[in-house]
């Protein structure tokens, strides 16, 4: 039973903030939710996703990560343009905020269209933009570097980002540059880390070194690094990427999907490394549901035992572990006063819920994506009962549709 | 891509039947349902569940099956009476139909309570007494035999079946005897088969033979029998089930839930085996959605490889597969004039659905549960976008929070 992680009371919100959490006498408030029914969370942090690439849900399914790159996406994108990343951007939105999340970290190409379409999705964001080599006259870190000027820090809830994209599409010289560029301007790095067995092989044929290992001499960990999937990581990985205070990004699905393997979250757990959660495209997932992911997690972390990642450990990785990864820790992932209000409301009383006998249990393996009833980010509630306050999802899906034609 | 499998048509609906698809001119039909954004498929077959045990959902999580059992579950069903197990049923068929189950098999005990309770929920299924010995003057065998003589064949919709456990809850000679009966009633048999390690060493110890030989020993096979689980099977097991016509009944949430292991579902295919899907119940699942199972099937085969079980091949699983299991292979489980219309229609114009890549896949890896608007079983629109035709959902909320009260 897991009574004691949940506390009955009223959560008071003001100015985006939590300003209390118990009783107010005679308050005088805006609005009043009744939460009887309801669990107050904090938002999710969906930490790991390429949010432009929802054209490609559906798109080369069932082939391995290699196939379904080199045959699929990569020709894929070549037809990709900012008008298409911009609507691709608000679907991926719209399905993010009816499944709970309030914050995510993404690494893409045509970033500012991302950025243009969270003016209307109001979600708390990392992106960075994809960076590969070769990159001529470094226009890809140029673009980088002049949407962290343009944007970093906007309204509060942007943090712009380097991403490198991964050992096997940078070299060496190009992710020493990019250290160096996230050491000048104190920005934060995203990567792809040792997602296939593959990937780690190449690498040491290449260079004599894991992934992680190249990563750490590029100088790269001495940032703030977030790297998605350590699906195939040595001990000594674990000691680096413990050292440098690398967050690892769980993206359960998919990894199975993509027949990569499965990231033995308790074992980087064990050596105090912290591990938080994704989706990973909708292309590849193919669901933006971290609701989804949490389940998953749990789920195939107990084919090693049935206590391995508990409800409440794997609860936290969706939000706390999150926070922390993206720097953010003091400010979003718990319900605590004075922390951004990016809540969500899960009712509980429908039927999948119902007994209450653990609600926590209940959380992780019974809650549908659609008992999600509230979601709150930064005060301000952007999803009631299934009705947007500001994404238009009739227009979204009509220039979806228009533009995905003849696409693929 | 999957279009081939897909067929733009009208279904006329007739007595029950699926009467044609097609055209018909100038038709008068009493009414019409617009079908332009929805896939019309069959109604999920869930071959494996114990719908009388949803009180205890999410209670005793995190534990192996034999703790569960024997720690939590086996103490808690000393509490049930006829009372739970009627509202736990209508709890689990709530959740069933909202999630698309149109048929199911289900194994437990107070068992005419859940025949009760389906008058109310107007599902097919096969009902099977759950049996295990010592078994005084046999009272579950007479049970189930009056079972039989009373509700077999009713509304044309329910098969009561016999429910020997497992090789670990029962004996050879009751066994046997359960053999006899099956004979000369002509019932089909439900069991558990190799669901632990632990169950095949804690076997092979007690008899030098594995499950699926003890049940073959004792002539079990010589009857339609579902066997769910399936998650440890030699080779010379799959000969036995083979050569048996034994269906194996796929949990994949549930197996991995309970640490159990993964059943090796193409390995069973390749040997001409007719796997199904089931939840189980919604104490070690913790959802009766067959969408999730369909899901995390596809997932988890992906651990052999990236084209391991194709999104067609999981669904086929979770519809004709199932009809098979159960004998109905005739009537139900794929959408063709003469069959029942046993059908689902999920609203393939959601966002999570768009742009529509490829529909098949999209069923598989991107259909939230609420996207099933219509379910019909028998041409009875028993569901329609979120209410129930027959269920009272707010009277079985209360009677299970009535009940539930002090009983864990």
């Amino acid at each position: 039973m897991n009574d004691d992680k949940l506390k009955k009371d009223d959560v008071y919100i003001k100015n985006g903030k939590i300003f209390k959490i118990g009783k107010i006498k005679d308050l005088k408030v805006d609005k009043v939710i009744d939460g009887q029914n309801y669990i107050t969370m904090p938002g999710f942090i969906n930490t790991h996703t390429h949010v432009g690439m929802s054209f490609f849900r559906n798109y080369g399914d069932d082939n391995d990560l290699m196939t379904w790159l080199n045959n699929y996406i990569f020709p894929a994108e070549e037809k990709l343009n900012g008008e298409l990343v911009y609507y691709a951007s608000l679907l991926s939105f719209a399905e993010m905020i009816k499944t709970g999340t309030t914050t995510f970290a993404d690494m893409y190409f045509f970033e500012e269209e991302t950025i243009k379409a969270l003016d209307k999705a109001k979600l708390r964001a990392q992106i960075a933009r994809g960076l590969s080599s070769p990159d001529e006259n470094d226009y890809r870190i140029k673009e980088c570097i002049e949407l962290y000027e343009k944007y970093n820090g906007k309204d509060g809830k942007i943090e712009i980002a380097l991403g490198p994209h991964a050992v096997y599409t940078t070299d060496k010289d190009y992710l020493k540059k990019i250290a160096g560029i996230a050491a000048k301007y104190k920005m934060p790095i995203h990567i792809h880390l040792s997602e296939t067995k593959f990937e780690n092989d190449e690498c040491m044929k290449k260079y004599g070194q894991s992934p992680t290992e190249v990563f750490d001499t590029c100088g790269i960990f001495e940032n703030r690094t977030i790297a998605a999937h350590g699906v195939h990581l040595s001990d000594g990985d674990l000691d680096i990427l413990r050292s440098k205070n690398v967050s690892i990004l769980h993206n359960p699905s998919s990894n199975l999907k993509l027949s990569s393997g499965i990231c033995d979250v308790s074992r980087l757990m064990d050596k105090r490394i912290n591990v938080a959660l994704g989706t990973d495209s909708a292309s590849s997932n193919n669901k933006q549901s971290m609701l989804k992911e949490i389940e998953v997690a749990a789920l195939i972390s107990k084919l090693k035992s049935a206590d391995n990642l508990k409800a409440f450990d794997v609860l936290k990785m969706a939000t706390i572990n999150g926070a922390k990864a993206l720097g953010l820790g003091d400010k979003v992932g718990t319900v605590e006063e004075g922390k951004c209000a990016d809540l969500i409301m899960i009712n509980i009383d429908n039927i999948n819920h119902i007994p209450n006998n653990d609600l926590i249990a209940s959380i992780c393996y019974s809650t549908y994506e659609n008992d999600i009833s509230y979601v709150f980010i930064d005060g301000e509630l952007v999803y009631e009962n299934g009705e947007y306050t500001y994404l238009v999802i009739e227009d979204i899906k009509e220039n979806v549709k228009r533009l995905s034609e003849n696409l693929l």
